[in-house]
């Protein structure tokens, strides 16, 4: 019979960090689009906006004016989806109607002082600052909350509202499903097979090559084997690493590194500021700090929606939702495309 | 303390379907939104148009030219996610790089011959028409596929590229992860409490009715306790059912009635053409159909993206893809809006 070719013949692909499976069907990118076609990243974004709740100077919607930041800016989500003082909600003996109080905090944090900048057009200095405040966060949340969610929605696609360069923090009294889920997979792995699932997973791609995106000597960013969205990267450290406050020096350089190389390409795709979420997970904290959590390896996920072009993406409905996700290229065409982009972004490209 | 308010104090939900959480925030519905607005949805959709490959008597991509049908229609997808006939991948022995093969096929099935219709203005004996003919093809194609996905993309916003009223099915030759997932979870409530988890869930929502949103003698539509999309509904039989296939005449109506009143009830919401996901979950089937599927209850989800208005979605990003999803409105809260709203279509009202 015919020998099977990834990019012609669909099959599944394991994801051992959420322990499922994805269809990869790249013999779809065949198929003429006439779906729906997104408004193109707006391109003219003022340096400063007075209007703009996140600008230096200006008042947010609680009346507190920012100040006159010169680097990153935290300050507390004024709709925050997690507060600290919520009451518990009892309980319902009912195993089918069961509801758990939920306690956190959420900030806001800004990487700039300007908005017609993000972070594959700053400075590398700049973005050592945005990792260093990340660290400084999550040693503070982490000190007693179990889980901080640090994570950026870049881009209207993505929901976000406000264009100035940021990222949120979610701190829980829970461990997110996701990150539940991943603890879980990760120590499993360790306990089959005695070393961490990403870090042997990192060491393996490295060899492998044919699904890195960019390296340096403490990180690597690959299109895991098991991506769900087209263009999905994984970010890692080539050393056992539980958290983002374990980096030293020269990793928290390499990291602000790899962002700006990976941001670029990802920019230089499709020639427009490329829409993503993307978010850190790392060892659980709080109550976790004391355990042994040997077993994980600090990761960031990008998730980017966009599949075609700048204003075509890919829609994660119908199957997807109900049965399984489904992707239309594979994952090593998609890390080759990237790979072989330019390393300097379009937008400071001399002609 | 002040006493728990679910509308007002955040707070857990646990989905017993996916053994998951959700976190319902309802105070952030105060937060105005500046992000993205969509499209609303297309209002002028021509009954024939010669170019639409759905349409009766047109030529389709592959050359086929369709029949002048006058009730449903089923042919090949065109451009099918899943072939009979891949080759197997081979196996690559590392944990961390495991593919399997992947068959099935991919239907399109039409629900009416005009482009202008959807279900809700269909009338209810030609809605029995699709019931009947989703029971036939899960008699055809779970004769041998262990898992037959019956799902409908609904409107632009949800990546449909045809506005012509019609579903998909995709067979395949394995249980993909949503439907394993419920398979487990109900496995597990019935051995632990000796009933099928829904059939519970049914008679429990019925009596606490609040989060019912339409009924009749043979079904329940409800917004689910742990809902993650605003105005997600959960549609169960009264009765122990399996699979589409065991449903009896009256249920079959019945099922044609209970749709029509639910999605009159989500057009009317903010009076567009109300897009969604939905899909049918029922007991596996191929070599599954000789096991005790009794913890099984057939059932159908309903997944729609609109939050605000007609153009205003609910964005499952950032926190959500990398934590947990949250919402941003009580369950309660959505299925009274829903419920009050009237009975009779908003296109089809007189003045
Ligand atoms: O096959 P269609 O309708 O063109 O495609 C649509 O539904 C599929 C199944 O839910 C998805 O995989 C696609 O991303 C979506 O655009
Ligand atoms: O808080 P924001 O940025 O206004 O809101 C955005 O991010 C949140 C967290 O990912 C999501 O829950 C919202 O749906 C999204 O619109």
């Amino acid at each position: 019979g015919v020998s099977f070719d990834p990019k012609e013949h669909q099959h599944l692909r394991y994801n051992p960090l959420r322990d499922s499976w994805v269809l990869v069907s790249a013999h779809r990118m065949k198929r003429p689009w006439a779906g729906q076609v997104e408004k193109p990243p707006e391109e003219h974004i003022p340096k400063y906006d007075p209007k703009n709740p996140l600008c230096p100077r200006n008042t947010r919607a609680n009346g507190q004016v920012n100040p006159d930041y010169d680097s990153t800016f935290l300050f507390e989500n004024d709709f925050p989806a997690l507060q600290p003082d919520a009451p518990d909600p009892g309980e319902d003996q009912h195993p089918l109607f069961q509801t758990r109080a939920a306690r956190g905090i959420c900030k806001v944090m800004c990487f700039h002082p300007w908005s017609d900048v993000t972070l594959p057009l700053m400075k590398k200095q700049e973005i050592v600052k945005v990792v260093e405040k990340w660290v400084e966060i999550l040693e503070e949340l982490g000190a007693t909350y179990p889980w901080v969610q640090i994570f950026e929605n870049k881009g209207a696609m993505m929901g976000c509202s406000n264009p100035h360069p940021h990222c949120q923090v979610w701190a829980s009294n829970f461990l997110p499903n996701e990150p539940a889920l991943s603890d879980r997979c990760q120590r499993n792995y360790y306990q089959k097979h005695g070393e961490p699932l990403l870090l042997e997973y990192a060491r393996q791609e490295a060899e492998r090559k044919d699904r890195v995106v960019v390296g340096n000597s403490a990180w690597l960013a690959v299109v895991p084997y098991w991506a769900t969205w087209p263009y999905q990267t994984l970010l890692l450290p080539r050393r056992h690493v539980l958290r983002l406050t374990d980096l030293t020096t020269e990793e928290r350089e390499g990291l602000a590194d790899i962002m700006k190389q990976l941001l670029i390409k990802y920019d230089n795709l499709f020639e427009v500021s490329f829409p993503y979420s993307m978010g850190w997970h790392g060892a659980p904290t709080g109550p976790h700090l004391k355990e042994d959590n040997s077993h994980w390896q600090l990761h960031a996920h990008y998730y980017p929606p966009l599949l075609r072009s700048g204003t075509v993406k890919k829609f994660m409905v119908g199957y997807e939702m109900l049965a399984q996700e489904q992707r239309d290229l594979t994952p090593e065409q998609a890390a080759e495309k990237l790979r072989n982009l330019p390393d300097q972004h379009y937008k400071t490209r001399e002609n």
